[in-house]
This record gives C-alpha cells, sequence and structure tokens, in this order.
C-alpha cells in the first residue's frame, strides 16, 4: 500500500494546552521512531499496532540528550488514519519541545506535512473519499447541533452512498445507451427508450432534490439569516447585543472548551441562526439616507426570518403603518415576527410579541418564536447538501441530464447523447472523488487524467490547500 | 489506591488543530467511559490497559446520537499518568465537540477537573514529588534549550534525589542529636559534636551553593539580563529589533509548530536573554531627563551583559568618553561588550565591534560576542535551582542551620537546637513535597499537617493553582 513513498510529520494540535500530539505516518514512520524513541524496553518498530507505549524522546543521534517523556501511539498499515505505518507521539505543550521533536523527527528522515496532508493520503489510501474528507474540516468548523449532525452523516460516507447509488442509475442508463449503440441497426430504440426514459427523469428528480437542498444546507452550516428591521431608535442594537449576549453566556458555559469567537450568530435549539443587521427605516426626502434604506429592503429579501421590531414608545398608527410596509414586501418563504420593543414604557401593539431589549423580558419567548418558525424545516430524513462544490456539480449535472433528454426527444445521434451522459456522471464523480484517488497517485500528467472531463487534480489540491498543517 | 473517589475529566488540548484530547481519570472511569463510547465489538472496560481503540462517541442514554469518531487510549490502575484508571479520547478539533463530549462525560458522572487536578493526583498518588510537577509547568513554559535542559532533569527527579540526600544527611544530624538527648546525663556529648559540626558544616555549604545557584537558574529560565545602554540616536531600538527579529525568523522556522510571542527576548545557542531597553543617555540640565538617564544607570546594574552602543558618527572622542563613563559604572561579575554601530556610515572606535544595526553587517558577530560572554557559566554538572519558592525554602533552611550552629557553639539545650534543625528539614521537605501528599490525603485540618511546621495544603493550592485546566 506505499502509494507515497515518504514520511511527513506535523503537530497536529495546537495553541497552550497540556499537551501536544505530533503525528507521523509514511513507509519509513517506525524506522524514523527508532531513530528517537526509546522505551524501557523494546523499540517502537516492534511493537503491534493499537497499542500504546511510554518512552523518551531524545535527540537525533545523541540518545542522551532527552527533549521530553512522550506517550507513543502505534499505528500499523492499513489501521491507521491514513492507513499508512503511523505513529501519534503526545508531549508536553510547549513550543520549544514541539519544535524541537518535529526538527529531530526531519533529522531521522521525516519532513513537514503540507496542510491537509494526512487527510490527503487518507483519500488517495482509500480511507475516505472526497466528500468525508471535506466533512472533516466541516465537522471541525462546526457551531450547531444540526450543523454537526449533518457533517457526522457525511463522514460516516452516508450522503456519500446516496450519491454512489444516484451515479449508478446513470451508469445503468449509459449501459442502456450503449445498448442501443451495439444494435444500432436492428430496432431495439423503441422498447429501450422508455426505460430509458423513466430511469432518467427519476434520476433528474432525484438530482434537483439535492441540489435545492443546498439553500437549507448553507442555512445549517452557515446559520438561519435572520434581518433586525425596523425603524430608527426602535432599539436594534440593543436587541442584538441581547440576542448574541446571552448565546455567549450559555456557550462559555463549561471550564475548559475553546471556540473562537463568531460575531453576530446565535443558536436555539441546536440550530444555528446569522443576525444581520439593517439600516433603521424613516420617511426621508435625503438621498444618501435612501440608499440605505434600499439596503435594508435588499437585507430583508435575503433573510429567512425578518423580526420587525416596532417602538412601543411611538405612536401605534406609525408603528402599524411600519409593519403593513415590512409585510408587504415579504415573500411567502419567509417568516415575519413582528415584535414591539420598549414593552417596559408602553403597552405592545396589539398581535405583537412584546420585548424589552434593554431588561431583556420577552427576550427568551422571542427566541422561542423564531425557533418555531424554523421547527420541522430541516427533516433528520432527508439529505441536505452543505457544500458549494458539491452544489455547483449537481446543477451542472442536472443540466448534462436535461441536455441529455433534449438529445432524445430530438432523436441526436446515441453516442453524442451519450457524451453528456458521462459528463453527468462525471459530476457525480468528482463530489466523492471516486476515480481520482488512482489518477491522483498517477503522475499528475497522465494520458487517463487529460482526458477525463474534470480537474480532478485541480479539485483535490483547492480542497486540501484549505486544511490546516497536521490534518 | 483510590485516594480520591471521584472522576474528572477536561480538555488537555487548546486552540484551533486537527485534534483535540479530552483526559478522563479517577476510579469510575471505564463507567463512564462504556456509556458514551461504543467500539466496533466489546466494551472500553473490557480492554487491557496500554491500547488504543477506534469508537464512536455518542450522547449519553442515546448510542444513535454520533458526537465524533473518537480514537480511545486505554490506562490502568497504576499505569497512568496519575495512577489511577484513565482513558484519553483524541477527537476532531471541534469547539462543539469538545463542549458535547464533556458534557456528555458530565451527564454520565465525571466532573470538570479543576486547574492541575491531574497532576495534583499524579502527585498525591506518589506517581512524582512537588519538584517534579512543578518541572512539568516549567517544561511548558521553557523556551531555551538550558531552560528545557534544567526543566527535564528536574522532571526525572535528579534535582529531588540530590535535595533527598541532603534532607537525608541532615536526618542523620537529627539522630546523633537525639543520642546526646538520650545519654544527656553522661558524658558522650564531646565526641559526637565532632561528627555533628562536621556533618552540619557539609550540609550547610551544600545548601549554601544550591542557593546561591539561583541567580544563573533564573538566568537560565527566565532569561540573561542583556541591557542596550548608548547615547542618544545611537540606534539603540534598531539594534533591539534586529536582534529580536532575526531570532523570530529562526523561531518561526518550522511548520507546524506554535509558540507564544513574548517580547524582547532572543536565543543564542540554546541560552535565552533578555533585552533591556534603557533610555539615551546624553549630557542634560534637564530634570526630567534626568531621571530618566538615573533610571538607565539603576537598569544597567541588573544586567549580566552591558552592550554599550556608541554612534560611528558622532566624534570618537565623545564615544570614548561615554564608554569610559559606561566601564566605570560596571561591577565585576558584569561583561561589557563595546560596538560601534553605523559602520555603514563611518569607521567603529578602536577596540570595539563594527555592526551596522540598519543594514545587519555585524548582528552575527555581536551575538556571537555575547554568547562567548556566557560560555562556561552554566555547566551541565551542577544542579541549579530555578524555582523562587525552591530558593526561599534552601535561604530559610541555611539560616535554620545557623541557628543550629550558633546553638551548638553557646551550648543551647539540645532539644531547643533540635527544633531548629527540624525546620530545616521541613524545608527541604516541602521543596518535594515528601510526607505532604499524605497530609493533603487526609482531612485537611488533621493533628499531624496542624502541627507541621509548613503549611502543606497552602503550597500544593497555590502550585497547582497556577497549572492549567486538563494538566
Amino acid at each position: 500500500m506505499k502509494y507515497i513513498d515518504d514520511t511527513i510529520c506535523a503537530c497536529a494540535t495546537s495553541g497552550s494546552g497540556a499537551i501536544s500530539v505530533i503525528r507521523v505516518c509514511g513507509p519509513d514512520t517506525f524506522a524514523v521512531a527508532d531513530k528517537v524513541i526509546t522505551l524501557k524496553s523494546g523499540t517502537v518498530s516492534a511493537c503491534s499496532g493499537y497499542t500504546l507505549r511510554f518512552g523518551k524522546f531524545h535527540s537525533f543521534g545523541n540518545p542522551e540528550e532527552e527533549i521530553d517523556e512522550v506517550l507513543v501511539s502505534i499505528f500499523r498499515n492499513p489501521h491507521s488514519y491514513t492507513g499508512e505505518d503511523s505513529v501519534e507521539i503526545s508531549c508536553h505543550a510547549s513550543g520549544y519541545i514541539v519544535k524541537s521533536i518535529l526538527e529531530n523527527l526531519v533529522r531521522s528522515g521525516a519532513r513537514i506535512a503540507e496542510p491537509g496532508e494526512f487527510t490527503r493520503r487518507a483519500f488517495i489510501g482509500g480511507k475516505m473519499d472526497l466528500a468525508q474528507a471535506e466533512a472533516v474540516a466541516d465537522l471541525i468548523a462546526a457551531q450547531s447541533e444540526a450543523a454537526h449532525r449533518v457533517a457526522v452523516s457525511q463522514l460516516k460516507g452516508e450522503y456519500s452512498c446516496e450519491l454512489k447509488r444516484l451515479r449508478d442509475k446513470l451508469l445503468e442508463l449509459t449501459a442502456l445507451l450503449e445498448l442501443e449503440l451495439d444494435f444500432g441497426d436492428e430496432d431495439v430504440e423503441f422498447a429501450d427508450r422508455t426505460a430509458l426514459y423513466s430511469l432518467l427523469d427519476e434520476a433528474l428528480a432525484h438530482i434537483d432534490r439535492l441540489a435545492s437542498s443546498f439553500s437549507d444546507g448553507n442555512a445549517v452550516k452557515n446559520g438561519i439569516p435572520v434581518a433586525i428591521v425596523g425603524e430608527v431608535n426602535s432599539g436594534k442594537s440593543t436587541l442584538l447585543n441581547a440576542l448574541i449576549g446571552e448565546e455567549r453566556a450559555i456557550v462559555s458555559d463549561i471550564p475548559g472548551t475553546t471556540r473562537d469567537t463568531i460575531e453576530e450568530t446565535m443558536t436555539i435549539d441546536g440550530l444555528l441562526y446569522r443576525l444581520i443587521d439593517t439600516a433603521g427605516l424613516r420617511q426621508t426626502e435625503d438621498t444618501i439616507e435612501k440608499i440605505g434604506i434600499r439596503r435594508a429592503w435588499q437585507k430583508l429579501s435575503e433573510a429567512d426570518v425578518v423580526i420587525a421590531l416596532l417602538d412601543g414608545t411611538v405612536p401605534s398608527t406609525e408603528s402599524a403603518g411600519t409593519l403593513t410596509e415590512i409585510s408587504s414586501r415579504l415573500e411567502p418563504h419567509q417568516t415575519l415576527v413582528a415584535v414591539t420593543n420598549k414593552t417596559d414604557l408602553s403597552p405592545a401593539l396589539n398581535g405583537t410579541l412584546g420585548i424589552s431589549a434593554r431588561t431583556g423580558v420577552g427576550i427568551d419567548d422571542l427566541k422561542k418564536a423564531v425557533a418555531a418558525s424554523q421547527a420541522g424545516r430541516f427533516s433528520q430524513d432527508n439529505t441536505l447538501v452543505t457544500n458549494l462544490r458539491h452544489y455547483e456539480a449537481l446543477v451542472r449535472a442536472a443540466e448534462n441530464l436535461r441536455t441529455v433528454r433534449e438529445g432524445l426527444d430530438t432523436s441526436l445521434p446515441t453516442d453524442l447523447v451519450a457524451e453528456d451522459l458521462r459528463a453527468a456522471i462525471s459530476e457525480l464523480n468528482s463530489i466523492f472523488g471516486d476515480s481520482m484517488s488512482a489518477s491522483e497517485s498517477a503522475a499528475s500528467s497522465s494520458a487517463a487524467s487529460a482526458a477525463s472531463v474534470i480537474d480532478f487534480k485541480a479539485i483535490t489540491d483547492l480542497i486540501f490547500s484549505r486544511f490546516c498543517i497536521g490534518k
């Protein structure tokens, strides 16, 4: 299984915790490890896979110069993350120690890994497909339960399985078309075309359904867009802070966890929401201000949920007018949540939810109302496409299939129709990277890869370059 | 070995790497793990120590709700960091996943560890003494080869061994004194006192030597103080940047390593130097400026190395005067390195090292000159005390021994002399924490601990509170 002939190393953890973990993988892993790690008895290379050993990491060429006491995890080909021989060295989390260990691993014959190279090797080695590799990155970035669930499902390969079944249907279609080509002179066309149309429509409907799930998938991954719209001084900023502030406190509840601070998102019931700020609405003749308000309406149009924030202290007729204007601009798929702010000073407008962003009264109810508007939207049973690359491949595949259908309708020569069909298959293959690992490990400019419709090398380069070193 | 009856968990890594490691330790470790981790076959609790298993971490009470694919390291009492049953869970490095895993471990019966609690348990369980526990923190903080070497030696217990031998000498002394008490009425005093004085002087000399190593130990750990002194506009800031800048480039040479940015330190030949900025010298009658210059002289007095930076573009008589003034203020233990800057514009003063901080010419030679001044200062054979707490205990122990000597000289009653001797022993014990783990695991206000000279509980509380969570 020596698909790559060198041995790489990198630190897989970062920051200043208690321990750091350094990964080594590749064919010379154990030879490298034996040069710098001594155990109480025996050698790392003599250890069985899936065992742990306590040892001393020392300078290359000088066993007396101890760098750290380490714990070594041993993995033997093919039972490792990449499928190669591999060790993970757990050391004290010191920048100096990590640097020294990496330096000595390099002196012993390893090289520093490129970003994403471990996962790339796992892909090349057939331990995971491309969609699963992308799920690794999604999993690390997931901020909500729903986004996490989608990434876990994709990592487990459920998503790839569905796409592979779809691809297999298209292969079946190709077989039927090729039957026509073989028996071109005979009269087999009519009978086959019925089955062909049926298979084609079925596949097209499936791809369309997947492609259309991307707006939901994107909302799950990056947050459901929520616009807060209202008149000047209705308290939009205060509300934003009240919504974000509480959430922050909840997230940082458990000591010992870290998370990146992401501005203006909140999680309710396991779903991530992305809060969109808008300029305050106002009747104005000022040209500049009109532009600002036009932008607010534009942002409103991009939201899935619109919170219309009314000011309880202005005359109710005015608020009612604002609410009517906001409502009139909504599309059917958008949810309106009408809210009256400043109920600590004035009563709420009829039919609206009363809150006080300043005191926090009603904020929980508002969150519940927002969550209720999304209830049932993301069924756990339906596959969600969360990746823009996949979405674009699906859209192109659907276009190819529509061209196939047109070709059949207009009795285009079968070999031309088959070409579009192969293009659609190639698009699906690009999602999970079938046959890409083979072409990647072969010479980069091989005839096979040059002939393929899609530039596999470019796709994988792009995907793995976005990973961090050590992944 | 159930010295503590609950099970703790914490994330031992931090930041946004590829993997995170969560530690669980305590008597219920395996019961907790079985509730949230499923393996392909068998259970975590059935696994042998020092083995690794690939598994799924799921919600407590819901095995269907998978949180992450994890790698589980299994350690069985007493073969673990703390000596207790323990597992380390290696998961994808996501704040959401780490938080979910910790939440579900808590639901399964673990609690979040306090700062330093793992190492504290290792100390209580007898896996390491207090000086070794402190070495763990020093090791993580070590920024240079020398500091790292001292910490490794201390972690290995070499340092504690030396102190224990010293302590044993004092115990021998106590035995001799007690012999006197037993035979108080007979005439055994004179013979014993010869041996007593000899042992006492030997121990005192040893303790004094250790205490005096602290200035070197501190220099190794926190950096050798280097003051850059010179006239206004001689280029001190440019030199500082040239010295630090190059070093930074060297340190960040290897990708995949991280380190905390510490201002104004540099490493040469494995030793850390702490660069001290001073105000520019100038003949002035201005009162405020005079204060600044007085402070520069003060800082110069705290340095081990003084770089006198002369401006090559000013008349050489003026520079010679500055150099004479700086030299006149140096103590014998301080090293002077005389440097002429701006040699790209003017020649160097006779007997000085010519550099151009702006172009970088001569910077390497300057570093070599600084390093040469420290050559041989830190012999690897001599024990260095690097810890302020240890230094203070040694100073107090020496004081106690001097009182013992005075008592012997002035024929103080033997039981009073023995008391001072016991105080000295107690000070040494406090360094490596002998008998402290026992008193700590006993009721905190037990008679034994209340009667002891030193508050062991307060010392250990202080030491471990400075650790991070997960260590």
